[in-house]
C-alpha cells in the first residue's frame, strides 16, 4: 500500500480524494497495490467531511511522516504551494500537481530538485485539465521535431466566446452567466485577461522545445476587447473568434509564444471546440497535426489526471520519469510580432483607405454598429500590421 | 548506441528508417543515446536504396545477432509477421509494430511471451496511425473506469464518405478517387467492409476493458451499403454519416463491440472529422469525453508512432511496460443488437406506416430517388428495430 497526502481540499483536491475512492478497484488493478489518502492538509475546517479524521492544518506532519511517499499539491498559486512542494521533495516525497502557475513559474527549479532527489514531479493536470497532453507530447510525439503547438487552453473564455457566437450575448452578459454557472471566478481577471492561457502555453513551450519560457515575457491579450461586432463581422467572413495560446518554432532558431484572440475558419476542427471544452493542436514534422480535446477544467476531469499521475509515481517509485527542460538559451524567446499571418481588421476606414493601407483585403459582408468596416488582410507580420495605423480590432487569422 | 532491425520495407517500414534519420538529433536527446538501423529485412530487392548495405532477405541474421535489441515489424498480416515476432521475442529482442491484424488476433499470446521474457511488445501505431491513443488510454486515463470508446478508425472509408457528403460523389466514384490518390488499395475490401476498423476497435476494447476481444466475433458492417440517398436524407435531418467502431461497457457486466455506419449530428465534433483523418472518443467516468484526432494512416505519421515506441523500448530496455490484457471471461462479449439508440431508417413506407411500425419518428425533409421516406426513431435496441420489418437502410444515431 502506498500512502498519499493531499494538500489543499478545494475543488481539485476533494475531487482527487473522490476519484481515488470511487475508482479504487481500477486503480489497484493498474498499480498492483492500493493507494490510500493518509492526510488532507488545509487551513480550513471541514467538520462534516467523511474524511475529517484525515484532516490536518499542519503540513509538517506530512513532511515528517516517512510513510507518505506521494504528495498531491492542489493548493494553487506560487506562494505556500511553492514552499510545500520544495519541502516535500526535500523530504523524499514525489509531488503531483495541477498548479499551472507554479509549474510555469518554478517548474525548472522544482524539476531540477526532483531529479536531484530521484523523485517524480508530475503535472499532467496543469494543462488541459483532464485531457492527456503532457504525456502524449513527451512520449508519443517524441520521434517528431515539434514545430507548433496552439490551442484553446481556457474553458472560461471559450464558454464566454461561444455564448457570444451562438447566442449573441454581449461579453458582459456572457461573463455574468459564466460566473452564475461557476465557470468563472468572481474575480475573473486570470481567465479573461489571458493569464491562465499564458501559463499553459508557457508550460507547453517548455515541454515541446526543451527550454524554459518565462510567462512574464509572453505577450498576452485576453478577450475583454472582443465585441459582438467582431463576432458578427467574423461570422460574415466564415470565421469564429477563439482565444488561443500559440507557440511556434522559428526557422532561424528560437520560438515565439503569445496569447491572443484569433479568427478560425468554420471548416477548421478547432473552431468547433465550444463551451468550456479545450482543444490543443500539436504539429510535428512527421505526424502533421493532431488534436487533443476534452474537459479542460472541472473537479473530476482534472482530478482524474492528477490521480493518473499519482498512479504513475506509485508504479515508478524507484525510477523517476525523465521529464524536464533547460534554462532558456540566449535569444530563445523571439518577438511574436515578427510572425506572419493573415489579419482581421475592424476600423473606421473607407474600403479605398483600407486597400491603400493594407493592400489586397477581403471585406466582411457585415459592418459594425457604427458602420465601420471589417476585412481580412494578406499575410503580414504584426509589426507591418501595427504600422498600418489605428484600428478598433486586430486579430490574427489561423488557416489551419 | 542501440541497434534496430526493420522487418518489411514497405510504406511504414521505409518511413521508420526515414524518421529515424531525419529526427536523429531529437531522438538522441530524448533517449540519451543514438539508435541505428542495422538491418532491413525484406524479400524484395531494393538495389537503388541508400540503405542497400543494410538489406537482407534472411531474418535469421537478425535473430542470431545479439547486438540487435529492438525489432520493428512492419510486414503486416498475421502470417510471417507472427512467426518473426515470436522468434524475435524468443531471441530476447523487444518488438515494435504497426500491425493491427496481428495485435488484434495474437496480441494476448505475444504480450504474454513478451512478459515472460521481460521484453516490450509495443503497438501504438496499430490504432490511429500517428495519433497518440494507446498510451493515453493505458496511462493518462488510468484513473478512470472507461465506459465507452468509439471513433472514426479508418481513413479510407472516411475519405470516401467525406467525398460523398461534401462533393456529392457516388460511393463508386469516391472509391475510384481514393484509389487514384493512394488512399485505398486496389483490393479495398479490408477498408470498405469494415475489417480494418474491426481490428482497431478490438484492440481498443482489449486495452480499455482488460479482456481479449476476438475480432471474428465483432459484428462488422462496412460502408458499401451507404448511398448518396442516405447522405442526402441524413443531411436534411442535420446529420452526417460516418463509419464508427464502437465499444461500450454494459451495466450488467461485459461489453458490446461492433463496427457500422452511424448518423452523427453536425454539432458533434466527431462529425467534423473529415477526409483521411481519424478521431477517437474515449469516455471515462471521471474525465467525461475526450477526443484524439489526427492522421490515422500515412507513411510518416504512422512511422513517427512506431519510432516513439522504439525510443520507449530503448529507454526501458531493462524494464518492460506493463501493458496487456487477459483472456476473455465467460460472457464478456455481449450481443451488440441489445444496445439501445435512436435509429435512422430509409424504407418504402408511407408516413403512417412508419409511425405504426416504429412509433414516434422524425421525418427527413428529403426522400430518396425512388420517393422512399427516411426518418429517425426513438431509442430502440437493434433487436426491436430488426423486428419492425424490412428497410433499405438502418443506421444507428450517435447523439454525443
Amino acid at each position: 500500500m502506498k500512502k498519499v497526502a493531499v494538500l489543499g481540499y478545494g475543488t481539485v483536491g476533494s475531487g482527487v480524494v473522490e476519484v481515488m475512492e470511487q475508482n479504487a478497484r481500477f486503480i489497484e488493478q493498474n498499480v498492483g497495490e492500493t493507494l490510500e489518502v493518509k492526510y488532507i492538509v488545509d487551513v480550513r475546517d471541514f467538520p462534516d467531511s467523511p474524511h475529517a479524521d484525515k484532516m490536518t492544518k499542519d503540513f509538517s506532519i506530512v513532511e515528517n511522516d516517512p510513510e507518505v511517499e506521494i504528495v498531491v499539491e492542489t493548493i494553487g498559486g506560487a506562494g505556500i504551494a511553492y514552499e510545500f512542494t520544495k519541502r516535500s521533495l526535500q523530504a523524499g516525497k514525489s509531488v503531483i500537481t495541477s498548479n499551472k502557475e507554479l509549474v510555469a513559474k518554478h517548474g525548472l527549479e522544482l524539476l531540477g530538485l526532483a531529479k536531484e532527489k530521484n523523485l517524480n514531479y508530475l503535472f499532467e493536470a496543469s494543462v488541459g485539465g483532464g485531457i492527456p497532453i503532457i504525456r502524449p507530447i513527451t512520449q508519443c510525439l517524441a520521434a517528431n521535431r515539434i514545430d507548433e503547438v496552439y490551442g484553446i487552453l481556457n474553458g472560461t473564455t471559450n464558454y464566454i466566446l461561444t455564448e457570444m457566437i451562438q447566442n449573441g450575448r454581449s461579453f458582459e452578459d456572457a461573463l455574468k452567466n459564466a460566473q452564475a454557472l461557476g465557470y468563472a471566478e468572481q474575480n475573473p481577471a486570470a481567465d479573461i485577461e489571458g493569464t491562465d492561457a499564458c501559463r499553459k502555453i508557457s508550460i507547453l513551450s517548455d515541454l515541446c522545445y526543451g527550454e524554459e519560457v518565462d510567462p512574464n515575457e509572453v505577450e498576452t491579450e485576453g478577450i475583454t476587447g472582443v465585441t459582438l461586432d467582431d463576432v458578427k463581422c467574423a461570422a460574415s467572413l466564415g470565421y469564429r473568434i477563439k482565444l488561443l495560446g500559440r507557440s511556434v518554432r522559428r526557422e532561424e532558431g528560437g520560438i515565439s509564444v503569445y496569447v491572443a484572440p484569433h479568427l478560425l475558419p468554420e471548416t477548421l476542427l478547432l473552431s468547433r471546440v465550444d463551451g468550456v471544452m479545450n482543444g490543443i493542436v500539436v504539429r510535428g514534422n512527421a505526424l502533421g497535426e493532431s488534436m487533443f480535446y476534452g474537459a479542460g477544467a472541472g473537479k473530476l476531469p482534472t482530478a482524474s489526471a492528477v490521480v493518473a499521475d499519482v498512479m504513475d509515481a506509485a508504479r515508478h517509485s524507484k525510477r523517476r520519469r525523465d521529464i524536464g527542460w533547460e534554462a532558456a538559451s540566449e535569444g530563445h524567446l523571439k518577438d511574436a510580432s515578427e510572425l506572419e499571418s493573415r489579419w482581421y481588421i475592424r476600423a473606421a476606414l473607407t474600403p479605398e483607405e483600407a486597400e491603400a493601407r493594407y493592400g489586397n483585403v477581403v471585406f466582411a459582408k457585415a459592418v459594425d454598429e457604427e458602420g465601420r468596416i471589417a476585412f481580412l488582410t494578406e499575410k503580414k507580420s504584426g509589426k507591418e500590421i501595427f504600422a498600418c495605423g489605428e484600428a478598433e480590432s486586430r486579430y490574427r487569422v489561423i488557416e489551419g
